[in-house]
């Protein structure tokens, strides 16, 4: 009952972290759409681990299989389905931890709802769960781009250093140039000093993305229960660690003044357009022709390298250093997760909009 | 595709502000349980307007009748369907209006999307949606009540005035006695005197609800698409206005280290426990059985009492004053509006929760 | 769980049938539809009981009320919601049925799964539950008539008389001339005189009935699960009393060969068609632009003016008269069910059919 | 929109025919549950063909891989993934046919649907697809045994053969022994002749299948449009080539009179019973706790090896004779999809149940 994602555009996912292979299903998506498979390759490997100082030095290949739903590289209207494989399957890793509730990891909650023996780390809770995703994200970007929808996210702030500047004043292409993909060469310097510093005390930091949405034409979206914003909030609150979610103005519109958080309306190029953006592209759960914009706040890596108290299975209270290779941040490696996520909500919800359309 | 939420409990809205009536149905409510309509009037009572200086003049006596789904005080199992009568329906109000875009209002997207002849604020975009959604969240309350689940909230913030403590800390009783739903007396003066102010000159604001849901057993929730957190995520940005919503430590934990912020389990009263709640009472999207919190932010009302301009649906520039009768703040008012879709989410999930427990 | 249908075109419905009134919500209809009144008043009318010696005397008046989603006779595209008045309501019919299982009811069912207190029929088991049924199933067709596609349903067999011709040769416009609702003049008599002696008998019958769907163009439906039969099916024993159904060639096709049974594709006033249709408009799902015809079958009403022997919930063995005021035979009343359940199939699978539109 | 089925219980299918895996994800199952694989493969091998002279000679191993949700033999209570590899992928069988509109086959609909330039048969409209789904049944077998709900089907007829006789009287272990899976040998064998003889005219047969869901508790099912048998109807219907459904008394009620057709309740051994089973196990949607029973029908296979004449996509007449390797009747093989399909539908409704059971 939570593996499922979309209502036209549907995502199915399934995979243990540790098990033999992780995959999905993505249904609805238009036929005759060009897939360009590198593209996906490159999604892929934006989300793999192994390559920076600060993430899990566990290696995964993330090769993937397309095996259905596209012939000669182009969707037939079928389901897509997909494999992806676990070269690095190595569940020795999760060996003696199985018995302990690791503190702000499910290993308890999963107990207490499945009653199972193992370590939640070794099902669903791991974030590899979230390659399928990329993976079907990446086709629903591909859809997007075909109507002019782009997506892209950036880190904002990586610990205590933060980018304090407007997306539209940050360099789209030096995003991916960054080890942190924080466009902002200054505040990514900081950002790998910190995180430096973090791994030198064997402890892990959160963080916060920012994602921008373009080109969406106005009368996409739902009022009520499927606003917009709901179903990004959804989508966004799906990704492990996530904490918070604000778009547009935010948090910081609590304090504000009608009189100077309203957009005013204007003709710019002969389009209605707002003269500002704190609406976020959206006004009553429907899109407003503007840029889509949003922040996703992330808690630290829970596995750290020093030592914890804990309590097991059994009730005693154990002290244990987290084994396994995890990340000392992994907010860098969320930015397409992120974007995965954001485009299957457009694209679900472009459909939508298609069905309605004169 | 917009008005119906949930899966086990089901909810149906309909209702334009300004039409004969609004109501709903809620499907999937457990058998035999016993409702108290005078508790239900209560909490209808409590999202009404007319009675504040900052609230909305328009008086709306929200009688509802309960049509179905109920005999002799007891649920038949049933949907139990029911309307809200609109006694102050005055569509007059918007006179003049109907040809406008008004500023962060939702009338250009819904003439995006509609194409409708005639104002937003008459149609699904107004506040007064929520009130059957409060209705059949005090149906829920009572459903949760039975298996010793509450849920309240309470204001923490109006434009700069916050409430800067743990909910812990606060005295629940005092909510209620504060015109603005903040228990601290001190910051609920503080926070009326900045409504006077605000209203002197025809301005509005925003501000942040905090809520809480207490006696959840662990167990509760769903992994990955279906985590309590994206659910209650949903279901706040279904609320108008709300433009962020954050869980236990939120934005603030991206500045945090893994070290500081994981939440210790220990041994309490026989029972496992956390020493802190980092985690919301919410780890890998399900219930840990520590109290679920989380902060809502809303924006500024849009309708101020000052000249605007805008543009019309000709694309002439044209100046106005909102009409209608508008809060000031209605942050007070969205107090039993964030708990019922609480009490939804929360009911709808233990239901699912019941599917699979031994 | 069991009171909302559909997918991008969703009903909400309530009601029992003794209680203050029913009614239902209509989400996702398209905006700026023409809504004529006085043809859904003629569609609730043509369900209506208390005309004709074989239905029940009960006078029902059907009064609607539309309270939202329509202005100045159009669609808004927000959800339309109705009530209708239960005049007739008289609960005191079941006085001292509360108590009894009576056969082929469902109040030993409701019993098992609700453990409420009153009989069934006073409940969601009542056929009167689909007065809102027919109700959105008339907004349907006028949504479906815009495009083309038109229903209509006449009476094949009632109890063992039958109209043993294909509906293509029968005269559409003499069905709702016929008071049992079988445009053979003949046959139609014929069915009267069997109900006068099953009438005098105290006993009731079942019967046939047959539904054409004109109009709808080729790719309408979806393989697999969402095949349109398979909506259609689901729609129709959705109906009180249904035993069966069947489309195209239908039971008899298990007897057939391919050779014969085979529908040869011909080009025809420069169209793609088929010669014969024993596909019922419907091949893997989806439609070929052909009509679409079924045939639905109902048993006979259980209550019956004969004694019968029962159990009633203390185990007790019991002697009664079915009370109420019942039909002798209910299937010329459920023609517009049956047209209306299949006008709401189609326009939610012709809404789909749009999002996927080039 | 047409992989995925069930609620709580949900199953997301993928492949074509004649790609390189197909496979799907079954969602919902109950955590701890032991599967036994060798009975999974055995429910595999009875729908797999190239065994009998009237099945399709294409030779398919139909080998499975778990691939999540599954450990040590016990469920997690996680996604169940799956794929089945397609050894005989032959595509080339099809060769020469993708320009044209075989009769009764979907080649047109989907031509008219998709657009893609591939044979229907080649993608979704394979009864191949249903090779995940008799999996996946196999899993929900296992999760309904432990519940003590058990399911069987036969087949009552083949072309003109048929069983006349009521399921309470047949061997049900006698059915795997009849290579038609017919019970009654004497029938068994007339079915083989006729095949025999229609095999010869290079023609093919459809037939019926009878299905018995025994053990199910008094309770099962909803009101209104999750009906139990609106639910197996939709199941049912999702099966390629079915073409009538009905259950206990079916489409003969139509001619029976209600004091005939009642099922007069009995106490027997202590328990409620009903003396008949015309109700087929069900009242108002909801079990009554007798044996569920209901008929499938099944048209010809479309392809037979004759010379027929049809269209292709240039409006051009043809002839052509059936290529690929097709049955001469596949009903014996859907007897393990109507028992699959069944089984889906009665742990989900099952799952439900749980959910507001005391």
């Amino acid at each position: 009952m939570s593996n499922v994602f979309g209502n036209l555009l549907k995502l199915s996912i399934f995979g243990d972290s540790h098990g033999k292979a992780m995959g999905g299903i993505l249904d609805g998506c238009i036929p005759n759409l060009s897939i360009d498979e590198k593209q996906l390759e490159y999604e892929m490997q934006r989300r793999k681990s192994g390559t920076d100082f600060f993430s899990s030095s566990r290696k995964e290949t993330d090769r993937f299989e397309l095996l259905s739903g596209i012939r000669n590289r182009k969707t037939t209207g079928g389901p897509i389905g997909f494999v992806i494989h676990n070269a690095a399957a190595k569940s020795e890793d999760y060996n003696g931890l199985d018995n302990l509730f690791r503190p702000s990891h499910a290993d308890f909650t999963y107990y207490a709802k499945y009653g199972t023996t193992e370590s939640a780390g070794k099902l669903q809770a791991s974030g590899r769960i979230f390659a399928p995703v990329v993976l079907a994200g990446g086709i629903a970007k591909q859809m997007l781009a075909q109507s002019g929808i782009s997506i892209y996210a950036f880190v904002r702030q990586i610990g205590t250093v933060s980018l304090d500047k407007p997306y539209t004043s940050i360099d789209q292409k030096a995003i991916e140039s960054s080890p942190v993909r924080c466009p902002d060469k200054h505040i990514s310097d900081k950002m790998l000093q910190l995180l430096k510093k973090i791994k030198k005390e064997g402890d892990s930091t959160g963080g916060i993305i920012t994602c921008v949405i373009s080109g969406c034409p106005a009368g996409v979206g739902d009022p009520v229960f499927d606003k917009l914003q709901a179903k990004l909030a959804q989508a966004m609150f799906s990704i492990n660690a996530v904490k918070g979610f604000e778009y547009g103005s935010g948090f910081s519109s609590a304090a504000m003044t009608g009189s100077t958080h309203n957009d005013p309306f204007i003709i710019k190029h002969n389009r209605l357009r707002t003269a500002t953006n704190h609406s976020g592209g959206i006004q009553g759960g429907i899109s407003n022709g503007e840029d889509i914009y949003f922040n996703v706040a992330f808690k630290p890596v829970p596995g750290i390298q020093q030592k914890q108290k804990t309590i097991d299975r059994n009730a005693h209270t154990v002290e244990f250093v987290t084994g396994g290779k995890h990340d000392i941040c992994f907010v860098p490696r969320a930015v397409p997760v992120v974007e995965a996520m954001s485009a299957l909500v457009m694209a679900d919800s472009f459909l939508m909009h298609l069905a309605y359309a004169e």
